[in-house]
Protein backbone atom coordinates (compact mmCIF):
# COMPACT_ATOMS: atom_id res chain seq x y z
CA UNK A 1 0.00 0.00 0.00
CA UNK A 2 2.88 2.17 0.32
CA UNK A 3 3.39 3.14 -3.12
CA UNK A 4 0.08 4.00 -3.58
CA UNK A 5 0.30 6.43 -0.15
CA UNK A 6 3.54 8.47 -1.56
CA UNK A 7 2.62 8.37 -4.73
CA UNK A 8 2.65 11.74 -6.22
CA UNK A 9 3.14 13.01 -10.50
CA UNK A 10 6.76 13.01 -11.99
CA UNK A 11 6.84 15.36 -14.69
CA UNK A 12 10.52 15.45 -15.29
CA UNK A 13 12.16 12.55 -16.44
CA UNK A 14 16.15 11.17 -16.47
CA UNK A 15 17.59 9.86 -19.71
CA UNK A 16 17.73 6.49 -18.82
CA UNK A 17 15.91 4.09 -21.15
CA UNK A 18 12.82 2.41 -20.49
CA UNK A 19 13.34 -0.75 -21.24
CA UNK A 20 10.93 -2.61 -23.86
CA UNK A 21 10.76 -5.76 -21.47
CA UNK A 22 10.16 -3.78 -18.52
CA UNK A 23 7.09 -1.73 -20.50
CA UNK A 24 5.60 -5.19 -21.76
CA UNK A 25 5.63 -7.00 -18.52
CA UNK A 26 3.94 -3.82 -16.86
CA UNK A 27 1.11 -3.49 -19.54
CA UNK A 28 0.88 -7.84 -19.36
CA UNK A 29 0.40 -7.95 -15.70
CA UNK A 30 -1.92 -4.78 -16.17
CA UNK A 31 -4.58 -6.32 -18.05
CA UNK A 32 -5.85 -8.74 -15.19
CA UNK A 33 -7.35 -5.56 -14.04
CA UNK A 34 -11.24 -6.08 -14.11
CA UNK A 35 -12.81 -6.36 -17.96
CA UNK A 36 -16.27 -6.15 -19.25
CA UNK A 37 -17.40 -9.85 -19.56
CA UNK A 38 -13.83 -10.36 -20.62
CA UNK A 39 -13.81 -8.67 -23.81
CA UNK A 40 -10.66 -6.50 -22.70
CA UNK A 41 -12.27 -3.29 -24.54
CA UNK A 42 -8.43 -1.32 -25.08
CA UNK A 43 -5.62 -1.01 -26.69
CA UNK A 44 -2.89 1.44 -26.01
CA UNK A 45 -0.42 2.73 -28.40
CA UNK A 46 3.58 2.98 -27.75
CA UNK A 47 5.23 6.38 -28.68
CA UNK A 48 8.87 6.38 -28.57
CA UNK A 49 9.78 8.07 -31.85
CA UNK A 50 10.53 11.78 -31.90
CA UNK A 51 8.46 12.96 -34.26
CA UNK A 52 5.40 11.09 -33.35
CA UNK A 53 6.14 12.98 -29.83
CA UNK A 54 6.22 16.00 -31.89
CA UNK A 55 2.85 15.44 -34.05
CA UNK A 56 1.36 14.87 -30.53
CA UNK A 57 2.72 17.52 -28.37
CA UNK A 58 0.31 19.98 -30.02
CA UNK A 59 -2.92 18.30 -28.88
CA UNK A 60 -1.37 18.46 -25.22
CA UNK A 61 -0.84 21.86 -24.91
CA UNK A 62 2.83 21.33 -25.54
CA UNK A 63 3.50 20.41 -21.78
CA UNK A 64 6.82 19.32 -21.87
CA UNK A 65 5.93 15.93 -20.17
CA UNK A 66 5.11 14.46 -23.92
CA UNK A 67 9.15 14.41 -24.40
CA UNK A 68 8.88 11.56 -21.32
CA UNK A 69 10.69 8.03 -22.82
CA UNK A 70 7.87 6.52 -24.10
CA UNK A 71 4.44 8.15 -23.87
CA UNK A 72 1.18 5.73 -24.11
CA UNK A 73 -1.87 6.22 -25.69
CA UNK A 74 -5.03 4.26 -23.79
CA UNK A 75 -7.33 3.58 -26.53
CA UNK A 76 -11.17 2.77 -25.67
CA UNK A 77 -10.98 -0.11 -28.17
CA UNK A 78 -14.12 -2.08 -29.74
CA UNK A 79 -12.56 -2.46 -33.13
CA UNK A 80 -10.71 -5.51 -32.07
CA UNK A 81 -13.67 -7.28 -31.30
CA UNK A 82 -15.70 -6.09 -33.73
CA UNK A 83 -13.32 -7.20 -36.58
CA UNK A 84 -13.17 -10.81 -34.28
CA UNK A 85 -16.71 -11.18 -34.33
CA UNK A 86 -17.10 -10.52 -38.32
CA UNK A 87 -14.44 -13.13 -38.87
CA UNK A 88 -16.24 -15.55 -36.94
CA UNK A 89 -19.75 -15.27 -38.49
CA UNK A 90 -21.29 -13.12 -35.73
CA UNK A 91 -22.82 -9.74 -36.28
CA UNK A 92 -21.25 -7.27 -33.70
CA UNK A 93 -23.66 -4.27 -32.72
CA UNK A 94 -21.19 -1.80 -30.77
CA UNK A 95 -21.69 1.04 -32.62
CA UNK A 96 -24.00 2.98 -29.94
CA UNK A 97 -23.25 5.38 -26.75
CA UNK A 98 -23.41 2.30 -23.97
CA UNK A 99 -20.65 0.97 -25.64
CA UNK A 100 -18.04 3.44 -25.69
CA UNK A 101 -18.71 3.87 -22.09
CA UNK A 102 -18.05 0.02 -21.66
CA UNK A 103 -14.60 0.23 -23.24
CA UNK A 104 -13.89 3.70 -21.54
CA UNK A 105 -14.49 1.59 -18.33
CA UNK A 106 -12.08 -0.89 -19.25
CA UNK A 107 -9.66 1.01 -20.51
CA UNK A 108 -9.29 2.99 -17.25
CA UNK A 109 -8.99 0.42 -15.03
CA UNK A 110 -6.27 -1.18 -17.32
CA UNK A 111 -4.55 2.41 -17.19
CA UNK A 112 -4.94 2.39 -13.29
CA UNK A 113 -3.48 -0.48 -12.83
CA UNK A 114 -0.67 0.10 -15.22
CA UNK A 115 0.27 3.73 -13.24
CA UNK A 116 -0.42 1.58 -10.49
CA UNK A 117 2.68 -1.24 -11.37
CA UNK A 118 4.75 1.62 -13.08
CA UNK A 119 5.52 3.33 -9.99
CA UNK A 120 6.01 0.34 -7.50
CA UNK A 121 8.76 -0.53 -10.36
CA UNK A 122 10.30 2.80 -9.70
CA UNK A 123 9.44 4.44 -12.88
CA UNK A 124 7.45 7.95 -12.50
CA UNK A 125 3.92 8.70 -14.18
CA UNK A 126 1.91 11.39 -15.12
CA UNK A 127 -1.52 10.90 -16.12
CA UNK A 128 -2.34 13.68 -19.18
CA UNK A 129 -6.24 14.68 -19.17
CA UNK A 130 -5.80 16.62 -22.33
CA UNK A 131 -6.26 13.46 -24.24
CA UNK A 132 -10.04 14.06 -24.19
CA UNK A 133 -9.52 17.96 -24.91
CA UNK A 134 -8.48 17.37 -28.57
CA UNK A 135 -9.32 13.61 -29.64
CA UNK A 136 -9.66 14.51 -33.18
CA UNK A 137 -5.60 15.65 -33.38
CA UNK A 138 -4.63 12.12 -31.23
CA UNK A 139 -6.55 10.40 -33.85
CA UNK A 140 -4.92 11.05 -37.09
CA UNK A 141 -1.57 11.17 -35.51
CA UNK A 142 -2.30 7.75 -34.34
CA UNK A 143 -4.18 6.22 -37.14
CA UNK A 144 -6.90 4.72 -34.78
CA UNK A 145 -9.67 3.61 -36.59
CA UNK A 146 -13.76 4.01 -36.28
CA UNK A 147 -14.78 1.84 -32.63
CA UNK A 148 -11.64 3.21 -30.80
CA UNK A 149 -11.01 6.37 -29.11
CA UNK A 150 -8.32 7.94 -27.16
CA UNK A 151 -9.20 8.32 -23.25
CA UNK A 152 -6.08 8.74 -21.53
CA UNK A 153 -2.27 9.51 -21.75
CA UNK A 154 0.40 8.55 -19.26
CA UNK A 155 4.02 9.60 -20.10
CA UNK A 156 6.63 7.49 -18.66
CA UNK A 157 10.04 7.53 -17.36
CA UNK A 158 12.72 7.22 -14.60
CA UNK A 159 12.06 10.03 -12.24
CA UNK A 160 14.37 13.07 -12.32
CA UNK A 161 12.52 15.11 -9.62
CA UNK A 162 11.03 14.67 -6.23
CA UNK A 163 7.89 16.66 -5.76
CA UNK A 164 6.28 17.29 -2.78
CA UNK A 165 3.09 15.54 -2.53
CA UNK A 166 -0.53 17.46 -3.03
CA UNK A 167 -3.06 17.76 -0.57
CA UNK A 168 -6.22 15.65 -1.37
CA UNK A 169 -9.48 16.41 0.60
CA UNK A 170 -10.24 14.94 3.52
CA UNK A 171 -11.90 11.12 2.70
CA UNK A 172 -15.00 11.75 4.83
CA UNK A 173 -15.98 14.69 2.32
CA UNK A 174 -15.92 11.83 -0.23
CA UNK A 175 -18.13 9.29 1.62
CA UNK A 176 -21.65 9.18 1.98
CA UNK A 177 -23.31 6.56 3.90
CA UNK A 178 -26.13 4.67 2.14
CA UNK A 179 -27.69 7.75 0.46
CA UNK A 180 -25.58 10.42 -0.95
CA UNK A 181 -25.84 13.29 1.82
CA UNK A 182 -25.80 16.89 -0.04
CA UNK A 183 -23.30 19.59 1.24
CA UNK A 184 -23.98 22.28 3.29
CA UNK A 185 -21.73 25.70 2.98
CA UNK A 186 -20.54 24.73 6.57
CA UNK A 187 -19.35 20.83 5.22
CA UNK A 188 -17.71 22.46 2.31
CA UNK A 189 -16.37 25.20 4.77
CA UNK A 190 -14.49 22.36 6.40
CA UNK A 191 -13.64 19.94 3.76
CA UNK A 192 -12.26 22.56 1.69
CA UNK A 193 -10.24 24.29 4.66
CA UNK A 194 -7.09 22.71 4.71
CA UNK A 195 -6.58 22.89 0.32
CA UNK A 196 -7.98 26.97 0.93
CA UNK A 197 -4.98 27.65 4.22
CA UNK A 198 -2.44 26.69 1.79
CA UNK A 199 -0.23 29.60 1.02
CA UNK A 200 0.98 28.36 -2.28
CA UNK A 201 -2.76 28.48 -3.33
CA UNK A 202 -3.48 31.73 -1.65
CA UNK A 203 -0.38 32.77 -3.89
CA UNK A 204 -2.51 30.87 -6.70
CA UNK A 205 -5.32 33.48 -6.29
CA UNK A 206 -2.74 36.99 -6.21
CA UNK A 207 -1.63 36.01 -9.34
CA UNK A 208 -4.37 35.44 -11.37
CA UNK A 209 -6.27 38.50 -9.62
CA UNK A 210 -8.83 36.93 -8.53
CA UNK A 211 -10.58 36.56 -4.65
CA UNK A 212 -11.10 33.02 -4.31
CA UNK A 213 -9.44 29.70 -5.19
CA UNK A 214 -12.53 28.42 -6.76
CA UNK A 215 -12.50 31.68 -9.17
CA UNK A 216 -9.08 30.19 -10.29
CA UNK A 217 -10.97 27.40 -11.59
CA UNK A 218 -14.02 28.78 -12.84
CA UNK A 219 -12.58 31.92 -14.53
CA UNK A 220 -9.11 30.99 -15.51
CA UNK A 221 -8.40 26.81 -15.41
CA UNK A 222 -11.71 25.48 -16.10
CA UNK A 223 -13.41 28.01 -18.16
CA UNK A 224 -17.15 27.18 -19.01
CA UNK A 225 -16.66 28.48 -22.89
CA UNK A 226 -13.74 25.89 -23.16
CA UNK A 227 -15.70 23.11 -21.51
CA UNK A 228 -18.54 23.82 -24.15
CA UNK A 229 -16.62 23.98 -26.52
CA UNK A 230 -14.41 21.03 -25.88
CA UNK A 231 -17.78 18.90 -25.49
CA UNK A 232 -18.80 19.90 -28.97
CA UNK A 233 -15.43 18.75 -30.32
CA UNK A 234 -15.25 14.80 -28.44
CA UNK A 235 -19.23 14.34 -29.44
CA UNK A 236 -18.41 15.16 -33.07
CA UNK A 237 -14.96 12.94 -32.94
CA UNK A 238 -17.10 10.14 -30.97
CA UNK A 239 -19.35 10.36 -34.15
CA UNK A 240 -16.56 10.28 -36.74
CA UNK A 241 -15.40 7.30 -34.86
CA UNK A 242 -18.87 5.79 -35.14
CA UNK A 243 -19.48 5.45 -31.29
CA UNK A 244 -23.34 7.75 -31.67
CA UNK B 1 3.13 -7.00 -8.33
CA UNK B 2 2.20 -10.34 -7.04
CA UNK B 3 -1.24 -9.35 -6.35
CA UNK B 4 -2.67 -7.86 -9.82
CA UNK B 5 -0.92 -10.73 -11.04
CA UNK B 6 -2.23 -13.27 -8.97
CA UNK B 7 -5.83 -11.37 -9.13
CA UNK B 8 -9.55 -13.04 -9.97
CA UNK B 9 -12.96 -11.78 -9.49
CA UNK B 10 -14.72 -13.09 -6.05
CA UNK B 11 -18.18 -13.42 -5.93
CA UNK B 12 -18.51 -15.49 -2.85
CA UNK B 13 -17.54 -13.59 0.24
CA UNK B 14 -17.51 -14.78 4.14
CA UNK B 15 -19.81 -13.34 7.10
CA UNK B 16 -16.71 -11.47 8.56
CA UNK B 17 -17.37 -8.00 8.72
CA UNK B 18 -15.64 -5.38 6.48
CA UNK B 19 -14.54 -2.50 9.75
CA UNK B 20 -15.00 0.83 8.58
CA UNK B 21 -11.66 1.72 9.94
CA UNK B 22 -10.23 -0.69 6.96
CA UNK B 23 -12.60 0.42 4.65
CA UNK B 24 -11.80 4.04 4.82
CA UNK B 25 -7.68 3.59 5.32
CA UNK B 26 -8.23 1.86 1.93
CA UNK B 27 -10.68 4.49 0.45
CA UNK B 28 -8.37 7.38 1.78
CA UNK B 29 -4.91 5.89 0.54
CA UNK B 30 -6.70 5.05 -3.32
CA UNK B 31 -7.54 9.15 -3.26
CA UNK B 32 -4.09 9.55 -4.39
CA UNK B 33 -4.72 8.08 -7.65
CA UNK B 34 -4.55 10.51 -10.55
CA UNK B 35 -7.05 13.38 -10.38
CA UNK B 36 -7.42 16.27 -12.76
CA UNK B 37 -6.63 19.40 -12.23
CA UNK B 38 -6.62 18.00 -7.87
CA UNK B 39 -10.11 18.70 -8.54
CA UNK B 40 -11.10 14.80 -6.92
CA UNK B 41 -14.49 14.67 -9.18
CA UNK B 42 -15.83 11.67 -7.20
CA UNK B 43 -18.12 10.46 -4.49
CA UNK B 44 -18.39 7.22 -3.27
CA UNK B 45 -21.71 6.19 -1.60
CA UNK B 46 -21.68 2.94 0.89
CA UNK B 47 -23.83 0.78 1.51
CA UNK B 48 -23.96 -1.84 4.25
CA UNK B 49 -27.81 -1.88 4.95
CA UNK B 50 -29.60 -4.80 3.80
CA UNK B 51 -33.17 -3.04 2.38
CA UNK B 52 -30.89 -0.67 0.38
CA UNK B 53 -29.09 -3.72 -0.90
CA UNK B 54 -32.31 -5.19 -2.12
CA UNK B 55 -33.32 -1.84 -3.54
CA UNK B 56 -30.17 -1.60 -5.76
CA UNK B 57 -30.36 -5.49 -6.62
CA UNK B 58 -32.49 -5.02 -9.53
CA UNK B 59 -30.89 -2.76 -11.30
CA UNK B 60 -28.11 -5.06 -11.50
CA UNK B 61 -30.29 -7.98 -12.17
CA UNK B 62 -30.50 -9.64 -9.00
CA UNK B 63 -26.67 -10.59 -8.97
CA UNK B 64 -25.60 -12.22 -6.32
CA UNK B 65 -22.99 -10.68 -5.48
CA UNK B 66 -24.94 -7.77 -4.45
CA UNK B 67 -25.56 -9.34 -0.90
CA UNK B 68 -21.77 -8.48 -0.38
CA UNK B 69 -20.80 -7.35 3.01
CA UNK B 70 -20.21 -3.90 1.43
CA UNK B 71 -21.39 -2.61 -1.82
CA UNK B 72 -19.48 0.46 -3.19
CA UNK B 73 -21.10 3.24 -5.76
CA UNK B 74 -18.63 4.81 -6.95
CA UNK B 75 -20.29 7.96 -8.53
CA UNK B 76 -18.75 11.05 -11.14
CA UNK B 77 -19.07 13.86 -8.97
CA UNK B 78 -19.03 17.25 -10.23
CA UNK B 79 -22.30 18.46 -7.65
CA UNK B 80 -19.49 18.85 -4.50
CA UNK B 81 -16.83 21.07 -6.54
CA UNK B 82 -19.89 22.97 -8.06
CA UNK B 83 -21.29 23.87 -4.72
CA UNK B 84 -18.13 24.80 -3.58
CA UNK B 85 -17.28 27.36 -6.53
CA UNK B 86 -21.04 28.82 -5.74
CA UNK B 87 -20.11 29.55 -1.90
CA UNK B 88 -16.79 31.07 -3.12
CA UNK B 89 -18.43 33.90 -5.23
CA UNK B 90 -17.57 31.60 -8.56
CA UNK B 91 -19.74 30.55 -11.42
CA UNK B 92 -19.39 26.98 -12.37
CA UNK B 93 -19.74 25.85 -15.69
CA UNK B 94 -19.19 22.30 -15.68
CA UNK B 95 -23.30 21.36 -17.05
CA UNK B 96 -21.23 19.82 -19.88
CA UNK B 97 -20.37 16.49 -21.67
CA UNK B 98 -16.55 17.12 -21.37
CA UNK B 99 -17.16 17.55 -17.43
CA UNK B 100 -18.91 14.51 -17.43
CA UNK B 101 -16.07 12.41 -18.86
CA UNK B 102 -13.39 14.39 -16.70
CA UNK B 103 -15.54 12.84 -13.32
CA UNK B 104 -16.15 9.69 -15.30
CA UNK B 105 -12.07 9.48 -15.72
CA UNK B 106 -11.14 10.55 -12.09
CA UNK B 107 -13.64 7.53 -10.45
CA UNK B 108 -12.56 5.23 -12.30
CA UNK B 109 -8.76 5.87 -11.48
CA UNK B 110 -10.12 6.12 -7.72
CA UNK B 111 -11.78 2.82 -7.91
CA UNK B 112 -9.38 0.98 -9.70
CA UNK B 113 -6.61 2.15 -7.09
CA UNK B 114 -9.50 0.74 -4.48
CA UNK B 115 -9.76 -2.23 -6.16
CA UNK B 116 -5.65 -2.98 -5.92
CA UNK B 117 -5.38 -1.89 -2.35
CA UNK B 118 -8.63 -4.06 -0.81
CA UNK B 119 -7.37 -7.05 -3.09
CA UNK B 120 -3.60 -6.26 -1.27
CA UNK B 121 -5.39 -6.50 1.87
CA UNK B 122 -7.00 -9.51 1.01
CA UNK B 123 -10.64 -8.73 0.43
CA UNK B 124 -11.74 -9.78 -2.73
CA UNK B 125 -13.88 -7.57 -5.35
CA UNK B 126 -16.33 -8.21 -8.05
CA UNK B 127 -16.82 -5.27 -10.66
CA UNK B 128 -20.75 -4.37 -11.79
CA UNK B 129 -20.43 -2.90 -14.99
CA UNK B 130 -24.23 -3.22 -14.55
CA UNK B 131 -24.01 0.02 -13.08
CA UNK B 132 -24.04 2.24 -16.43
CA UNK B 133 -26.90 -0.13 -17.79
CA UNK B 134 -29.50 0.97 -15.64
CA UNK B 135 -28.34 4.60 -13.91
CA UNK B 136 -31.47 5.90 -13.28
CA UNK B 137 -32.60 3.27 -10.83
CA UNK B 138 -29.39 3.72 -8.77
CA UNK B 139 -29.46 7.29 -8.80
CA UNK B 140 -32.99 7.28 -7.23
CA UNK B 141 -32.00 4.68 -4.23
CA UNK B 142 -28.91 6.82 -3.28
CA UNK B 143 -30.82 9.98 -4.19
CA UNK B 144 -27.73 10.95 -6.02
CA UNK B 145 -28.20 14.78 -6.81
CA UNK B 146 -28.12 16.52 -10.83
CA UNK B 147 -23.70 16.60 -11.82
CA UNK B 148 -23.63 13.17 -9.80
CA UNK B 149 -23.78 9.98 -12.40
CA UNK B 150 -23.31 6.04 -10.85
CA UNK B 151 -20.05 4.67 -12.72
CA UNK B 152 -19.03 1.78 -11.12
CA UNK B 153 -20.08 -0.52 -8.56
CA UNK B 154 -17.51 -2.86 -6.73
CA UNK B 155 -19.13 -5.55 -4.00
CA UNK B 156 -16.44 -6.30 -1.41
CA UNK B 157 -15.99 -8.95 1.35
CA UNK B 158 -13.47 -11.72 2.38
CA UNK B 159 -13.45 -14.29 -0.25
CA UNK B 160 -15.54 -17.66 0.06
CA UNK B 161 -14.23 -18.96 -2.70
CA UNK B 162 -10.91 -19.53 -4.90
CA UNK B 163 -12.26 -19.44 -8.12
CA UNK B 164 -9.35 -20.10 -11.44
CA UNK B 165 -8.08 -17.31 -13.00
CA UNK B 166 -9.74 -16.38 -16.68
CA UNK B 167 -8.05 -16.14 -19.53
CA UNK B 168 -6.56 -12.89 -21.15
CA UNK B 169 -5.39 -11.62 -24.83
CA UNK B 170 -1.75 -12.25 -25.45
CA UNK B 171 -0.54 -8.82 -24.54
CA UNK B 172 1.00 -8.16 -28.17
CA UNK B 173 -2.84 -8.44 -29.44
CA UNK B 174 -3.20 -5.28 -27.54
CA UNK B 175 0.26 -3.43 -27.94
CA UNK B 176 0.93 -0.74 -31.04
CA UNK B 177 3.71 0.76 -31.91
CA UNK B 178 3.64 4.21 -32.99
CA UNK B 179 0.47 4.05 -35.34
CA UNK B 180 -2.15 1.88 -34.54
CA UNK B 181 -2.33 -1.45 -36.87
CA UNK B 182 -5.44 -2.79 -37.90
CA UNK B 183 -6.02 -6.25 -37.18
CA UNK B 184 -6.11 -8.95 -40.32
CA UNK B 185 -8.18 -12.52 -40.07
CA UNK B 186 -4.54 -13.85 -39.39
CA UNK B 187 -3.46 -11.57 -36.79
CA UNK B 188 -6.93 -11.86 -35.03
CA UNK B 189 -6.82 -16.06 -35.46
CA UNK B 190 -3.21 -15.71 -33.61
CA UNK B 191 -4.35 -13.47 -30.60
CA UNK B 192 -7.84 -15.42 -30.08
CA UNK B 193 -6.81 -18.60 -30.89
CA UNK B 194 -6.04 -19.61 -26.82
CA UNK B 195 -9.40 -18.41 -26.05
CA UNK B 196 -11.34 -20.37 -28.55
CA UNK B 197 -9.47 -23.07 -27.80
CA UNK B 198 -10.74 -23.30 -23.71
CA UNK B 199 -13.31 -26.30 -23.22
CA UNK B 200 -14.98 -23.81 -21.12
CA UNK B 201 -15.63 -21.46 -24.08
CA UNK B 202 -16.64 -24.65 -26.60
CA UNK B 203 -19.30 -25.55 -23.69
CA UNK B 204 -20.32 -22.18 -24.13
CA UNK B 205 -21.07 -22.21 -27.76
CA UNK B 206 -22.78 -25.74 -27.54
CA UNK B 207 -24.85 -24.59 -24.34
CA UNK B 208 -26.32 -21.57 -26.29
CA UNK B 209 -27.07 -23.53 -29.44
CA UNK B 210 -24.23 -21.18 -31.54
CA UNK B 211 -21.20 -22.05 -33.66
CA UNK B 212 -18.86 -19.65 -32.58
CA UNK B 213 -17.83 -18.11 -29.45
CA UNK B 214 -18.24 -14.56 -31.11
CA UNK B 215 -22.43 -14.88 -31.29
CA UNK B 216 -22.25 -16.12 -27.90
CA UNK B 217 -21.27 -12.67 -26.98
CA UNK B 218 -23.03 -10.71 -30.25
CA UNK B 219 -26.44 -13.08 -30.01
CA UNK B 220 -26.75 -13.68 -26.33
CA UNK B 221 -24.51 -11.65 -23.90
CA UNK B 222 -23.80 -8.23 -25.43
CA UNK B 223 -27.12 -7.89 -27.70
CA UNK B 224 -27.20 -4.86 -30.21
CA UNK B 225 -30.98 -4.32 -29.79
CA UNK B 226 -29.78 -4.28 -25.80
CA UNK B 227 -26.93 -1.71 -26.09
CA UNK B 228 -28.82 0.48 -27.98
CA UNK B 229 -31.87 1.11 -25.53
CA UNK B 230 -29.56 1.48 -22.77
CA UNK B 231 -27.26 3.72 -24.63
CA UNK B 232 -30.69 5.89 -24.89
CA UNK B 233 -31.58 5.02 -20.86
CA UNK B 234 -28.24 6.42 -20.08
CA UNK B 235 -27.74 9.59 -22.44
CA UNK B 236 -31.02 10.15 -20.62
CA UNK B 237 -29.77 10.10 -17.57
CA UNK B 238 -27.29 12.11 -18.44
CA UNK B 239 -29.48 14.80 -19.45
CA UNK B 240 -31.80 14.15 -15.89
CA UNK B 241 -28.27 14.84 -14.12
CA UNK B 242 -27.15 17.95 -15.75
CA UNK B 243 -24.59 16.60 -17.91
CA UNK B 244 -25.79 17.14 -21.07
Amino acid sequence: MTHIKDRRTIRKYSNKDVSEELLTSLLETSSRAATMGNMQLYSVVITRDENQKRLLSPYHFNQPMVNAPVVLTFCADFNRFSQWCKFRDAIPGYSNFLSFINAMSDTLLFTQAFCTLAEESGLGTCYLGTTVYNPQGIIDVLKLPPLTFPIATICVGWPAENPSQPDRLPIKGIIHKEEYHDYTSEMLDKIYAYKESLSENAEFVKTNGKSTLAQVFTDCRYRKEDNEAMSHGMLEALKRQGFI
